[in-house]
């Protein structure tokens, strides 16, 4: 497999738009990217694009909207991972030359489609026939409130530890003109907002919303006639497992330790090499939890390592720079893609305000599925480097 | 890349199941391709699978039925080709070393997703608020009816060589076991029956339903220690295209001609040296212009080739001997690899009373989109060799 790069990423603002249409939103994000890279459409040989509930053939849509056509295109469902698999795809394609050059997109309307309550979407976040768990409450934010509870018991974990991930993150959003919510919220709100599950609070739980990212990907080799600035995708690890599987050990994403072992190992680059890491908090107890899955810290200190600050600017690494799926939102297929935009930004220097500075290595961190009636997840890292 | 082999393939009954969910349809399919392969489901290192409205995460669900957990899953979108998409990724993953082993599904419960009225096979088949032309009438069936007035004002076609594909259809279902319908009608019958849209009557279009199929792919090399009778994949092509692009020239899809003149080329095989072809009868009319796109005989004689029975049994080339679209059933994610199994089948020599004789070439064609509102559509056409 020859070496790839990213030579270029956009992103539109994220928020809610039920009247921008998926196709639009995903052929404005990949029309910035494509400008970025300084590529004509018709240079694009394939597009691999990540939606769960829009119309079909997305990836079709959004070429016309780019003024592309006739090319493979890809259209990927992997839960919240599902750009995340498109991009594994669209890396794959360039590092095995089946193409020189292609288009790796992440796009969802939510607004748009629980307003029409046509899709898949819908099921996904609401309870539905087919499972008696979730039809009894067992729904996303109840499977990380009880992730988190066991980490209490177990770990000697706090709310406010849990609420302390938020208020960074939402500190981190109001620097990020791209992010849904852009709102400062002391800790004491987030703990007395609203309570969900316990120990979950409103500002601890993602919200459902729109966006849309895309990145350019081709070969190192090709990337230095187009950029000065090429991010080299050092490991892309896309894995599946079963909830059950993480029920005995500590309190754990069984399918991240192990991702995140193999993208490790892959990259020649270990945890402590990283500037600045893009992970999946759509709960503040799953990043708590994920800086010990990723061995950002040893296993049990992820309280200590949020209330030391580690996680923030000026700490061991900037976690969430963009304020994460918590602020910046996770319109669901959009995530996986979104998540490499921000790294690849930071590691170009062209993040303004909320730039980590001198940042070299990155990674993203994506899980899909993983919940009530024992759901399969697909887990996805990639690590990207300068 | 390496050449590629299917060493298995299996297939569940096709017709409506409500009950049958489509986790365990896809197992069922899946474990009885395993079975022919001789695999153990541990020994697959990747799962591939096509599907447009049943639950996220499908792949890994499947996986789950089979026995399987923890090896990468992609779940692919591409309309009425999603698992022909699914396929194309399956045959690259080995072709390029990534895997050697990987399972293609195709699976869809389209009865079960209707009652539940949540998911995205109701916007490809019914009305829906975004299109003009879908609200005003322009759905599948008109579109075809529209290529075929335009095929009869060009070429003299008569509505009674379509039907005669839908004669053929049925006649041929009406040998194949896994078939939704099995019934035998004659030329009058069909023309007969309710006209939906002129000049497509009733039995000239395929049904809803559910149904599932798999395939194992290795390499060629690693095919010969599992089985006597591997079947080789000499073309694998997946592109894109608009409805629009169909509108100059003669009465035609476009993505047709050209993904077939690419297939042929790959392969060094060419329409002539066919002996059986599974192709996207989703309408009497798509069958007599596949003729012609994919060059079994010139353009504009769709008709005559139809008329003296050399697309049936003891003619030029048998076309669906599954019975199609039209009456093996046309659950939308599963057509791609059931089209797959079944050549696979004629070419292992196991097809029973319906089997193609002495049967060394075959092509699978399923297009996907392609609409109203020029929606854009995907085009995969697949060659295989004993």
């Amino acid at each position: 497999m020859r070496e790839v790069a990213i030579i270029g990423a956009g992103m539109i603002k994220f928020g809610k738009f039920p009247q921008y249409a998926a196709a639009k939103m995903g052929g404005d994000a990949g029309l910035m990217a494509l400008e970025q890279a300084g590529l004509k459409p018709t240079q694009i040989q394939a597009t691999f694009l990540g939606n769960i509930g829009n119309p079909p053939n997305l990836a079709q849509r959004v070429n016309g909207e780019i003024g592309m056509t006739g090319i493979p295109a890809f259209n990927h469902e992997n839960a919240c991972a599902s750009s995340s698999a498109a991009f594994r795809q669209a890396f794959l394609s360039v590092a095995n030359e089946v193409h020189d050059y292609a288009l790796a997109v992440g796009v969802e309307n939510m607004t748009s489609h629980i307003e029409m309550g046509t899709t898949t979407s819908g099921p996904l976040v609401l309870p539905h026939g087919a499972n008696i768990e979730a039809d009894n409450g067992m729904l996303m934010p109840g499977v990380f409130a009880l992730l988190g509870s066991r980490h209490m018991a177990e770990f000697g974990t706090t709310p406010e530890q849990f609420a302390r991930v938020a208020e960074k993150n939402h500190r981190h959003s109001a620097q990020n003109p791209y992010a849904h919510y852009q709102k400062v919220f002391t800790l004491e709100e987030i703990l007395e907002s609203r309570m969900v599950c316990d120990p979950l609070t409103l500002l601890q739980c993602c919200p459902i919303g729109d966006g849309a990212a895309a990145v350019v990907v081709t070969s190192a080799e090709n990337a230095k006639k187009h950029t000065t600035k090429p991010v080299f995708v050092a490991a892309s690890v896309l894995t599946s497992g079963q909830y059950k599987e993480s029920a005995e050990g500590p309190a754990r994403i069984e399918t991240c330790v192990r991702a995140a072992n193999e993208a490790y190992e892959t990259a020649d680059i270990g945890p402590e090499d990283l500037d600045v890491v893009e992970l999946h908090d759509c709960f503040s107890i799953h990043e708590l939890v994920a800086y010990e899955d990723l061995g950002l810290c040893p296993k049990g200190e992820g309280g200590r390592f949020i209330d030391e600050g580690l996680s923030g600017y000026g700490g061991e690494v900037v976690v969430n720079p963009s304020g994460g799926l918590l602020c910046k939102g996770h319109p669901i297929g959009a995530t996986g893609v979104a998540q490499l935009v921000e790294v690849v930004w930071h590691l170009q220097g062209v993040c303004g305000e909320r730039q980590v500075p001198d940042a070299k290595a990155g990674l993203t961190h994506n899980g899909g599925g993983f919940g009530p009636g024992n759901a399969p997840g697909a887990m996805s890292i990639t690590i990207v480097k300068s």
